[in-house]
């Protein structure tokens, strides 16, 4: 606790279900005085007598700023990310904040992060297993990082053989780099590996999409998707009542066989 | 529901707090009559009037077989994981048996699986946002995956500069894996990268280590352990109150500056 009192928690309320909130992050919430976050969020978790700063979702580091100014004046403040606030989202705009631009008055801010569950655990779930053995998650957006790195870190992780989860992968602003990652993994991986497109999972809207590398089509996904594409082993398992599943099992052969 | 009312939910209890158990995985536990898994983890679950079937922790196809026998027999089967199913645990176990060896009593049994908070993510949010950009998750376990597998992902994942989190990094019977896996490393990584070993997170005698790629030594974690190593761009920050943390940013510029 901050010699006032204040605190800052950066939470995440889970992809969308509130059955896949922690209790955790519900008794920080309900312990904040100030939610703090992008507004599609915080109408998640809207509840009386608090007060509501609500941001576009392109201002991460004035929203932290915000946060930490609020906390600094006795504030119990939750900083409100969608999914997991440490996978791609607010936990690491609040460090940058306090690194980058710091103010005196933040300095004695209890800062804390409590884990969530995250948008590719969500949409594997729905899937079967599709992260059951090793993987990685990268984000297609370019706006912080430049999309030559993008490439690279994709190129090496087909390479490796990872299942890849990428977040970010669509929007207005971004329409072409999901394509461009998709045609680069074709030269590395088989037409029919396994692709699964997440779309508003755990929301009334949820659409979970089984496909193929060589199917799988931009358009089937948009700002709201997470996506998945396997790993060499990634299998597609049609079981006898009709169900169809992704999963990668836990085994490994060399060749994928 | 199969026709005779049984079910098979995959579920995980979160890595050790309850107050990371998602409210999904809690009322899926409330409504089963028989939880199957190993035992450390059925014993933070227990509740009066279920049936329990423990067993060793390298039993995984055995204990999906068993499960899905239950559910067959018209049983309401968890089957429980340590942190989220889905990554490193009993979901793709259980697709496994289901494709390898399957018994046509289980073709019309309900299978779920619920996500869960995985140990990267508590052992993150404790340490600061260490994977807060692109990372991989790693098996340092080479009962399923040949070694050569795994120093090559390694190898790949650092020339794609991702930061990177170990399962299973070391037990009595693989008690060489985590050093060579740090080795490696250190030939791509510089010196100071930081290196967070968290053993035993959410429990009592949780114990987070923030330390380097120099420094970081295998005997500091156990099998109860994660290992986080950084990517180039991944700090660590001290604060004026004397709080220390690590955090990967959002933006990335080559070389790591």
């Amino acid at each position: 606790m901050s010699a006032r009192g204040g605190w800052l928690a950066v939470v995440g309320t889970g992809p969308g279900d509130p059955a896949w909130m922690t209790p955790e992050t519900a008794a920080i919430l309900a312990e904040a005085t100030d939610l703090v976050g992008y507004k599609p969020y915080l109408d998640r978790v809207a509840s009386a007598g608090q007060t509501y700063h609500a941001s576009d979702n392109r201002e991460e580091m004035d929203r932290a700023g915000l946060a930490l100014d609020l906390a600094a004046e006795g504030r119990r403040v939750a900083v409100v990310s969608g999914g997991d606030p440490g996978v791609f989202a607010m936990a690491a705009a609040v460090w940058e904040a306090l690194e980058i631009a710091p103010h005196a008055r933040w300095g004695s801010v209890t800062v804390t992060v409590a884990p969530g569950v995250s948008a590719m655990q969500a949409v594997a779930a729905r899937a079967g297993a599709p992260l059951g053995n090793d993987f990685c998650a990268i984000s297609l957006s370019d706006n912080l990082k430049p999309w030559p790195v993008i490439l690279k870190r994709l190129r090496l992780a087909a390479e490796a053989d990872f299942a890849m989860a990428f977040y970010n992968p669509i929007s207005r602003a971004r329409p072409w780099q999901l394509g461009e990652a998709l045609a680069l993994l074709r030269e590395w991986r088989a037409a029919e590996t396994p692709v699964v497109i997440g779309t508003a999972v755990g929301r009334a809207d949820e659409e979970v999409t089984l496909t193929t590398l060589a199917e799988a089509d931009p358009t089937m996904a948009d700002m709201r998707s997470l996506v998945i594409v396997g790993a060499s082993t990634t299998r597609l398992l049609r079981r006898p009542n009709g169900q169809a599943i992704v999963y990668t099992p836990r085994f490994y052969r060399e060749g994928g066989e």
